[in-house]
């Protein structure tokens, strides 16, 4: 079997990190991995199936002998070096904003639209991880029912933010249980024991630019340029696993264990909803079964429960969805892209 | 001026606490208060205005000689005592749940339908927090421009769900940043760095009480029993101060700057929306201004911001809240329902 050179540029931040963990235990046809970044982590020693890898220089001599390459830094570094990356013949797995709209630049979720991650020029374009777990939940309801439009509100966590706002959130959260004054740096705002209703900038009209994203990049992957998305995105003071509430109005009646089975029966997507299980008789059903951010951590899976329909419109469902946001919000969903190309 | 006796039944509690020093501030024309409790908090000094006060044992001879009973503890307790409260002559203002649907019961935000606070068989019920944040935001919206539609996610602090929760969020907390095993006593699962979708027990439909609660109540206060209200509450890792996430549906066409106006001018509501104050032209604006519970915290009004135009649905707005639930959301609501009567 063919054996690829895989490099990964941000390899020391928390995406990068947790690509080098998915991608160990997948066990893919690797010959070669190459951990990247920009200086002050360049010389880092990085274990990778028990070895050690010393973190080199990302410049422009870096992609020789790369076959992939997944990007999981700023859209700065994605827009200087994935092109140089693509030239030097490797094929790009963007985790980030850069391309994702570029509308030669598929937008992939594997389980999604998978098929079109043969369609690139040299990059692939990873969305961002509150899209991914909004359209892994609505896509198999979409196809099944039809989406009208979709009420989101998200409770994202800190690992979003990267390793120095985890960072903060544990020295913040500590200093104000020990009566200290919390110093604040990540985030405008204290976070611990707080909720902050910005993530990213606000637009004109008043969205965040993380809102934007999941209107965009929605449209964009399922194909539907009129699928109509309404985001508001928080973030709250968890550690990992971002959740959503959603409310979501269908094209065609739908009864709970309808839609239960059709999110069942979609690969990634685990349905945790014990009301719901002791209500349709599979089994007593614990009412305390939900999905939760302390039990999704690590996990593959996009987490689902809490469904209900709602009756305050023609064919409304309401749900609750947990994912951890590093794993299939950002590292899994690359590497699963490269499984596909490889 | 004439003068009245006051009890606050719960006066340990954390709403019986913030009632007292609701009461405190407000400068009312109080003869005696008299704080009451069950069995372990009986003979427990608390000060009023400067004094040591005694807390009295709640039995059925408590209420001789007052003209009016704040009720903060449970809906036990409401039952069995607020008629014998309210059959010593006592008006009886009940913070818990179990009066608040109850026909003959008047359901009280003071803003919205004080006129009906006098129109009492000797009980006026106070709503619950989450439906008094809602519809504080909801009712000059409903006046104005009407209200189709309304979902809310919610973020719901612990202090919601009493002292020992706070302190199990804190101890949490900190066992978890040294590593610890985190004791779980309060809630079905660990709050800490958490966030649990579920407040109160589920019905067969798969809504939780405090879910239920805001449909009921707000059908109730606005004497619109067919107003659609779609709600998802959670719990948060925040100590005080509930937030929620609005998604509204209008009768009749408002821009960004009408819909401010019309939350500026109602009593109690504070508007803090940097980016909308940019947009229109009134001040420079700063795009950080927005609601955050770690700013609101004892204040006495409802604070709402991220008002933005939702063009997936017709006259749509969404919008972002945030309130001390102990504050108007219970202890200030009641004391405000005071006012009225006295």
């Amino acid at each position: 079997m063919k054996q690829f050179n895989v490099a990964v540029v941000g390899a020391t931040g928390l995406v990068g990190k947790e690509v080098l963990a998915v991608l160990e235990q997948r066990d893919l046809p690797i010959r070669k991995i190459i951990p990247l970044a920009t200086e002050e982590s360049v010389g880092t020693i990085m274990e990778f199936a028990g070895e050690p890898h010393v973190v080199g220089r990302l410049d422009s001599d870096a992609f020789e002998d790369v076959d992939f390459a997944i990007f999981t830094a700023t859209c700065e570094v994605s827009e200087k070096f994935a092109p140089v990356a693509a030239k030097s013949g490797a094929v790009v797995i963007d985790n980030s904003a850069h391309f994702r709209m570029a509308p030669n630049v598929p937008l992939v979720i594997p389980e999604i639209n998978g098929n079109l991650a043969r369609r690139h020029d040299g990059i692939i374009a990873n969305p961002n991880c509150s899209t991914i777990q909004l359209l892994m939940v609505l896509h198999p309801i979409n196809v099944e029912f039809g989406v009208k439009r979709a009420i989101v509100s998200t409770y994202q966590s800190v690992s979003g933010s990267g390793k120095r706002a985890l960072d903060e959130l544990a020295a913040q959260s500590l200093a104000m249980l020990t009566l200290k004054e919390p110093v604040v740096k990540e985030y405008p705002y204290r976070i611990a024991f707080n909720l902050l209703p910005q993530i990213g900038d606000f637009d004109e009209q008043g969205y965040s630019v993380e809102e934007r994203k999941l209107v965009d990049e929605t449209a964009k992957i399922l194909g539907q340029p009129n699928i109509l998305i309404s985001p508001t995105c928080i973030r709250v003071p968890v550690f990992h696993c971002h959740s959503q509430s959603l409310n979501i109005s269908l094209k065609s009646r739908a009864s709970r264990k309808d839609v239960r089975d059709a999110l069942s029966a979609f690969p990634g997507l685990k349905v945790v909803d014990g009301v719901l299980t002791a209500r349709v008789g599979d089994s007593e059903g614990d009412e305390n079964d939900y999905p939760l951010p302390s039990e999704c951590s690590e996990q593959d899976e996009v987490f689902v429960g809490r469904i209900r329909l709602d009756d305050t419109v023609e064919f409304g469902v309401n749900l609750w969805s947990v994912m951890d946001n590093l794993r299939k919000g950002a590292a899994l969903n690359a590497v699963q892209i490269l499984e596909l190309l490889i």
